[in-house]
């Protein structure tokens, strides 16, 4: 996407072809940084103001969350940092039952980083602002000097409207719930792990990342309160995020691995390198857990979007086994799948 | 400060001294870190929900400001990157005319750091979130490899009502305006430098960190919307912060370098280093651009606050020398103050 835009908005004439500690000065070079093309690029009249912040008019009940990404390579299959930046948060707002409406922009930059890399991925933040319908209304850039940072590290924190249908809460899940899934688990981290390693696949495993926002919130239209909870298994995968609901609620949950959506080639890459794809991170899918009379229409819901068209249930809440994930096996053996006890893959995210 | 406090908030007993990466994996060491301490220590409801983020009530005008922070040392006289990181943005805020009252908190922890430093910045936090009146309701935490941060680098975000009399913008400033000073400049900037540099001078010369929360709003209850514009000169200094103004204004600022507040320690450090005090960074004072009426009330109002004692005011915004500030020295000389060229004093916040 970004190589169609970038011949639209080229990187402008600069008298700098890197990242200078001077550009976190806050003084001439940051300005020149700014202006030559973050205020123009992403253009609106919040960052028109130039202060220290953004007014927004906001009423009612509204999320709001932070995520910091470190992900590295920063370009890897199916995106990079700047759209994951924008895509995670909007995720996390639409976890919360909100609709992502505005971001803060923070770059935290490694003296040396190419003014191309930099455009490039300013360029991906604009696109995957537009697709999610939000706009960056403040921000903030400072740089460290080389081998104090690793190229560029965002953070994007955002706030939107609750859904006034949203009720999502850890403690209403109930046994009896149904587990869905919205798509195939495992691609985000695999995606990394085959550029970090240099592997390659018989066909490329693509990063998953991708808005969930109009997903989740027409889940909410469909199925208002009788969606529990809402989870994007992120960093420690689909596992991890089961394993925190079990815990927290003190009730078992039971997954049929034969239910599990993957995609082949991530599988087979899953099983080439030993890793488990229940612990992959992953950027563009969710849980979701729902009252059971609510799955039918919750599923038709989700499978009427782009990138939800594979969901299904994966299991169910149950009152046995509290505080444990347990895993029903293709030939019918039971096992417990644990939280991450340490690092699968540092730096998915 | 936070010495007294972790005696009430020892550091409590774990199975690892430092920062490993697997407490970024977002699996059981990042619960194991969390709930070793930082869920206690910043308790409150949001934080209890455990989920991607938090739903705050909101209505009507809010501000909203973002900074990551990556000062360097982490610890400095005066304070630490964790007071610093909550002050900033409640600054940020209170420039912007609003009472900060939601943040966000984001770590990004090298690999290593030591956990005692971690609960210093973790307690510093707290304390500087109970003077300023505002609760972390968000986070995140991300784990570097040894070599790709820099022991630690945080981002708050904030969110806090706007006052209602407040009228805050650039455009408003108007030839005639007085500009007003909180408090001496110089200090923060000097304090980091003197540390950084194994400086000693006759008196330890401490960063100014503080919020200026009450002081910003005690001034708009006063001076309502004749106060026309409020800013907090951090990186750059003023010179650099009444720059901005003078540019995007396209209005001339004549200072009077006689009236500019400093310590006599400060002064005399930068005499030595040959700094220029006006391009030193500050993270505890402010200016306010008001109407001359408003001027007695306005000065009156900032030194009824601790650190706003010494408020004065320092110059004036005039038609002539659009978009350049002039300074009149002591002995009656006039120099054109520019913007801060490059780097003076990289990783000043």
């Amino acid at each position: 996407m970004a190589s169609i835009l970038s011949l639209d908005c080229p990187l402008p004439q600069l008298d700098f072809d890197r990242i200078l500690l001077g550009h976190g000065s806050g003084g001439l070079l940051t300005n020149k940084l700014l202006e030559a093309g973050v205020f123009d690029l992403l253009n609106n009249d919040w960052l028109a103001e130039k202060h220290d912040g953004a007014i927004l008019e906001l009423s009612g009940k509204v999320a709001f969350s932070t995520d910091s990404y470190v992900v590295s390579p920063v370009f890897f299959p199916g995106g990079n940092i700047g759209e994951l930046a924008v895509n995670g948060t909007v995720n996390d707002l639409a976890m919360c039952g909100a609709s992502a409406r505005y971001l803060s922009l923070s770059f935290i930059l490694e003296e040396g980083l190419l003014m191309t890399d930099f455009w490039e991925i300013l360029l991906s933040i604009r696109q995957a602002c537009a697709v999610a319908g939000v706009q960056v209304v403040t921000g903030d850039t400072k740089v460290v000097e080389r081998g104090k940072g690793d190229g560029i590290f965002i953070n994007t924190t955002g706030i939107g409207p609750l859904h006034p249908q949203s009720d999502i809460h850890t403690r209403r899940v109930q046994p009896g719930d149904k587990i869905l899934i919205s798509g195939p688990i495992a691609a985000h981290g695999m995606a990394i792990l085959s550029v970090r390693e240099g592997l390659e696949f018989e066909s490329a495993i693509r990063s998953d990342t991708r808005p969930l926002k109009d997903m989740a919130l027409r889940l909410l239209d469909t199925a208002g309160a009788q969606v529990r909870l809402l989870r994007d298994p992120t960093r420690g995968g689909v596992a991890t995020t089961l394993n925190e609901i079990a815990r927290d609620r003190r009730l078992g949950i039971a997954l049929e691995q034969s239910l599990l959506p993957i995609d082949d080639v991530v599988a087979s890459a899953c099983e080439i390198l030993g890793l488990d794809p229940l612990y992959v991170a992953n950027e563009g899918i969710f849980l979701a857990i729902v009252d059971p009379e609510a799955e039918p229409a919750a599923l038709e819901a989700i499978r009427s979007f782009e990138g939800g068209q594979s969901a299904c249930t994966i299991g169910r809440v149950v009152v046995e086994h509290p505080g444990q994930v347990v895993l029903r096996s293709r030939i019918g053996g039971k096992r417990v799948v644990g939280m991450l006890p340490g690092e699968q893959l540092p730096r998915i995210c």
